[in-house]
């Protein structure tokens, strides 16, 4: 692989744009050369049109970038998205129809039947609906899509316990602030406080779990056959959702089988060596008081899921915790592994 | 009831005796007459010997009362019990051996045969093991508890819904800061960050909720044969523990019926007017994103239990959440309406 | 005063609206019998048009009011304003050429020669203007204002230094998100942060310092000729602005004299027994770490100023630290006290 | 350089010795080899020794060194002193005594008078005092100090205008928590707060501020003769001391000269190109609401320190902001400079 592969960020002066633009920043196989935003922007220099909101200064290279409208002419073939849901569903099909792969992060095309709901460490062969995608809506492109940031916290922690036939799963989430994006949660909100409910995040939880975890038959994905539930609230931290997990498996494995699935869990990705891959995936913490999201969200820089407190549920089999950092795994970090994990199957 | 009834207080100094100095502030009952604490205060005032650390000033007729030692000779024959669980066992036997009736916030004894794990909205049938554990341990007193600022939470939240036969609950807590006492949780550790873990908290809240909904059978309480699962997290809240609960009913009650079994709960110390009893004992909110620990924690003087976004479960039958005020509906203001709940039946 | 003076709220439906709708609960003088809002607004009952954002319950009586558009009309005779700076202007000049009487809490019109920027326990000889306001404008009623949020809790900090003679006066801020309104300040940009800047802030401290401690001279007030400098800065926390002062004296008084001169202040709405006028007015609390904003903003109901640490000052004389509760001594209550003390003066 | 020096810990088990580890990892010219603690963790293994309470994971190679007793003996010829205040008087002078350089970040030593208080970028040839100090005090090693963390964030601020002549500063600070060490400040007393009063925190930063910008004179360093005050303030931030800063100048520059200061200030360690010498040492940054801690305090590694906001005083002569990572610029990263220049100018 002598040269990078140019690569383009829809909806880039956005806080998950300014994800893409800080966690492409060195990456060894892709360049950042196009920038998409709204009408708004178009012409403007990036360093003019963005109000930089991350940690950190904006890198000196992309600020210097001309921000394009988001039309698929000149942008390069692989596409990210980090568009408004409000305006997605168009865009991102016109570029797919014109031939670029669109790598995206927002929520319009996640469960559609042909759309694949790619968590490289744990579904990879659903990149087989690509063809079939392309086949059916006579696109010459694609569209491949990342989970919702709460759901990957979810699905992570509980791939290792796949291989027990999962049952029942019952999740309660206590997501960080980062999550709603800029100016997002209003701090008379939030300060001293919990708010009990995120919109449709229950919902978007429930029924991607179940495709992501589903079984790839022909045409399209076989949602997992397991009822899952979620309680969803925002708390006052930054960054890293925290989830609490309660699981009924159909192999009635004892405590320390289960215990051992953590360390043993050795996905593709990590075996194929890609860029972002974390080594470990799923990294389980024996304290007895983590993972926390201040202190562990980092872990594998943000892309390294954290595990821990694994014990016996009274209710269902086995409770535990799993935490994923919400704008790197659970968003801008997973649509980039994504992308390699499609360069290595040759999609891209 | 023309003169007040003289109480006292087991440590007084601490947090939770502050508590409770400030709840009896003005109680039409009760009049706060003595105060016990370490030998290292006894023999002060209670204003020199207290580093006030609640909002609002100490109480100024409190604040010149002379802190005695933690001994039986002359307090009053009713004494709350803010003691920590360190010296607490053995304090409070002495107590109910001279004839005191020891009101515990304390853990110690609430998982004992004979005590009483009382809270006068669901049990108010546990009093009657103050005579048998007064036969049984030859005492002119008794001990009666009050749960865990957590249990009382989830309990109330479900108390409601115990005709329907509850079967198994998997509750998961955000717990505030204040519960810990002083100095508690160091802010190093919760600034933007949660703590999934409290010690023994789980383990207290999944059997003190099986006393609490159990049935008194002869001499003894039989725990509700219900599965209770707990998973508790400190966050940076200040007051208020909020809870969200999955639930599995026997009767298959329809949400409607079960929502209006939240309105319709009328338990005995609201009928019988008490003092401290909150009315609503329960508050249903109506709002999506309800209820929530700065904004409703205080409802009804911190007494009231208030719940909300009933729906349907994927796993269990029902979610929904609850939150109480956790140093006064779960602890100062719950031993309080413990004594006046036992006033009232004639025990004081 | 037998029946309660009706009064209205303009902009009734917004934060500082809610504020008013709150403090003029059960006020012993004032009925609130109308709510302005806007054309949006119009028509609908307050439960309706309103999102209630303040803890406890929107009061019940009126929830069942009907918000009538911004115009003179039917409106009482005293209003109170709560509108935004960007709408203001026009609106309070109309009501006042109507013959109402405008107690505003707008930046809009504080700074006017002839329009009070009234603190009663500070200024109450300003309220001369109102004549000469009405007189030079051709109005039937007239403009009242009270200082921005962090100005009252500088300004009553200061006010029983006046007699010592202030040159100068170097403030830094440490202001509570509830200033902002809502939504205002986002988490994203507060937790575990400091924003150390706030728009016109500076500006408006130190200019309306200079009105309130100033001259009444003929028919204009004459500023305090001392120079006020101040940095303003958010921090998280939800009400009450910490202010921490260094000044400069005229008379080079001992700093026993000074701290005496907190305890001996006593201003005219105290000596009046005015509804809202706090006792004491300013409270100097002795220990080393106070006063604080969670634990002392609500002191007096919110009215009272607390201050401490008084210390001699290597730079200019003396320094100490005072604070407010922004949204009651800051906002509403500001401006009940200002319409308190003008009923005293037989204005209204 | 072909090998690293070995270095070694004194205090290495508490949070600034953790500091100390963390930032020593990697380094380039030193090798840390030795960790003294107390009596308690002696014998043990770092790992076994240490709850590690930082971001990340304990180095593998650190956690495996035994830990020894705070005894010269065995001890590298340079220790990096994080000891407590209450033990490591004896200590240091111990070590120093038997021929090591004592690099500390330990308050203890810091104001004596032949003892160098060095930030490399302001007074490195207060250097000089070591060769006195050893003659004095008979010593073959020496004491080398660092300031208070809050100290650092005011005198880097204003080392670029040290060249007007610096008459009076006056500073407020708004400290973050990590400065209370662990577990320090009580989450019951921070949050929703401030707490203005910070133990002995401004009589430090005013008198090391005058000795760090005294000139060396003779045997001694003769203080600034400038007067300065602190107002010292904890808020809820994590990391980074943010310090409000209003100085008067003797030459009356114009704020375009003070401006460019900043920008022109190129001190020794940056030319040096000494390791831990962030570039630039002190970044000033445009945007009309920075510095900020949570985004701005580890710019430059958290070495640099940021500026921002600067205009005219109308009580001194310009305001400005400074913001330094009191854990790193603060503590231990400002210790390892130091030796740094020790080992560059031939002391060690």
């Amino acid at each position: 692989m002598q040269s990078k592969i140019q690569v383009g960020v829809l909806g880039a002066t956005g806080m998950v744009g300014q994800h893409f633009v800080r966690f492409l920043e060195g990456h060894p196989w892709f360049e950042l050369a196009w920038l998409g935003a709204s009408d708004r922007s178009a012409g403007k220099k990036y360093r003019e049109a963005t109000v930089w909101r991350l940690e950190g200064s904006m890198p000196d290279r992309v600020a210097e970038l001309t921000v394009e409208e988001c039309k698929p002419g000149n942008a390069p073939k692989l596409v990210f998205s980090a568009m408004d849901a409000s305006v997605a569903t168009e865009i991102e099909r016109a570029f797919a129809d014109c031939g670029h792969m669109v790598v995206s992060n927002s929520r319009n095309h996640r469960m559609e039947a042909d759309v694949p709901l790619l968590v490289p460490e744990i579904n990879p062969d659903h990149l087989k609906l690509v063809p079939l995608q392309r086949e059916k809506r006579g696109w010459k492109g694609g569209i491949v899509t990342n989970p919702n940031c709460s759901t990957i916290a979810l699905t992570m922690g509980l791939a290792p316990l796949v291989k027990f036939g999962i049952e029942k799963v019952l999740v309660t989430t206590m997501q960080a602030v980062s999550g709603a994006g800029y100016p997002g949660v209003a701090s008379m909100d939030i300060l001293g406080n919990v708010i009990p409910y995120i919109g449709s995040e229950e919902e978007k939880m429930e029924c991607e779990t179940q495709k992501i975890l589903g079984t790839l038959n022909g045409g399209s994905v076989t949602p997992l056959p397991a009822a899952v539930s979620a309680h969803c609230n925002r708390v006052a931290s930054v960054d890293g959702h925290l989830v609490a997990i309660s699981v009924a498996l159909r192999d009635k494995a004892g405590i320390e089988s289960v215990r051992r699935a953590f360390d043993e869990f050795d996905p593709l990705p990590q075996r194929l060596n890609l860029p972002s891959a974390p080594k470990p995936a799923v990294l389980y913490m024996e304290d007895k008081d983590r993972p926390q999201p201040r202190r562990d969200a980092l872990r594998g820089n943000g892309m390294t899921v954290t595990v821990g407190r694994l014990r016996e549920c009274p209710v269902l089999d086995y409770k535990f915790l799993s935490l994923g950092h919400n704008t790197i795994r659970g968003a801008a970090g997973a649509a980039v592994l994504n992308a390699e994990l499609m360069r290595s199957e040759g999609l891209i």
